[in-house]
């Protein structure tokens, strides 16, 4: 089970594929995002998109459920008080097969408690091509095995202060 | 109709209120966040959280919707390349009911084409009490109407430069 101590800079965890058909994209975008190129194909033809595409609402969903199965399933994880920098680097097609990944960027106890800490993973979800379809950098706050050991230092900037840096 | 000319720093458009039901909770959950604060009521009272609470990804969705029937669908939006600085201030639980709000931060034109730009908004949800719930900078792409006019100077850090600083 991981707990904040188990993740370390440059710690990869392969997530694996996640795909969507076009009728999982028009359902979610009916209720939460319906701009025409992501719920009427007609229109996503005529779209700068030249066919229908996924919201990014749901590529950041989707990457989300391998992000739970793969890891946070198996782990201390309680919550997560943000996210930085989401990036749509390619649209997300009905079909597509998304391969699903994280890399650890740095981590830090939490400000004012010491039972939890956050982690930054730099996520990614990448095409049979090899090409980057999105990304982001997701806070996760983990517990603590609260043993002394010394905790790693932040390689990127905190959202809350580290108390030790 | 809303065109890139149209957004200017300051500017505030209010997007109405949503709310989110367990069952709505539950599902979106099971689906795309299957962790057991956002799926199961009886594990969620025993978490830190103390009763079930929406995924952070859900909370993003349903203030799109609102960005989406309250600004884009009367506007020349064409996309977004990302999101910056999401912000989980307070838990989104079943029956709250959120105020969504826009407030522009700036905008520029697109990098290396002239009939598009970039406008930046905070995008917010406050609930009932006037608490900061949720928070998020987007990042919308709309139409030009390709006058003349000088456009408006960047307040923050562009993704892609802008051509004319």
């Amino acid at each position: 089970m991981y707990f904040f101590e188990d993740f370390a800079p440059g710690d990869v965890f392969e997530l694996g594929t996640v795909s969507v058909t076009m009728d999982q994209i028009i359902e979610f975008s009916e209720t939460y995002d319906p701009q025409p190129f992501h719920v009427d194909p007609e229109l996503a033809l005529a779209s700068p998109f030249e066919g229908l595409i996924a919201s990014g609402w749901q590529t950041a969903s989707l990457f989300m459920r391998r992000y739970v199965d793969g890891l946070l399933a198996d782990s201390a994880c309680v919550g997560s008080p943000g996210v930085d920098e989401i990036r749509y680097h390619r649209p997300v097609r009905p079909g597509d097969v998304l391969h699903a990944r994280v890399r650890v960027l740095g981590s830090s106890p939490s400000f004012g408690r010491s039972d939890t800490g956050i982690v930054k993973p730099m996520c990614e979800l990448v095409d049979e091509e090899g090409r980057l379809v999105f990304s982001m950098i997701l806070h996760s706050i983990f517990e603590r095995r609260l043993t002394r050991e010394p905790v790693m230092p932040m390689s990127i900037d905190p959202v809350h202060p580290a108390r030790s840096a």
